[in-house]
């Protein structure tokens, strides 16, 4: 009940954690693991979509464009 | 036809990033933006499961743990 409350508070789903942990060359990967990935991932786009929005608030739009994100990206992880 | 194959070399969906975006407080998100944003994350995701195998490797370990991704992601991004 309480991880159930705990995932619905995340945006992001745990399978597609377990199948990126896979591609990166993983062999197993615990449930934990799978959701505190999904966790950080999403705390990290949360800090990418809020330094986004203040590029499109500065460019005068109310849309977020590609190009923000990529901005944005750079500011909150640095170059990828 | 070009941007369904580009998609479906993704593992993460494109719906979680707009809804990720109005989290940090978007009013509109373009397309284009909310793909770049999955592009990016799992671009990151990768490097964290990477250097946690790593870890996991170092403790003997074939199961890749929460604390794996934990270190992991000190060491991509930094402190969050």
């Amino acid at each position: 009940m309480a991880v159930e409350k705990y995932m619905n508070q995340l945006e992001m789903a745990v399978s597609p954690m377990h199948r990126l942990c896979k591609k990166a060359g993983a062999d197993r990967v615990s449930e934990a693991a799978a959701k505190e990935l999904a966790r950080v991932l999403e705390e990290i786009g949360v800090r990418i979509a809020r330094e986004a929005i203040d590029y499109s608030i500065h460019a005068r739009r109310t849309t977020i464009k590609a190009k923000d994100i990529e901005i944005a990206t750079i500011k909150v992880v640095g170059k990828l």
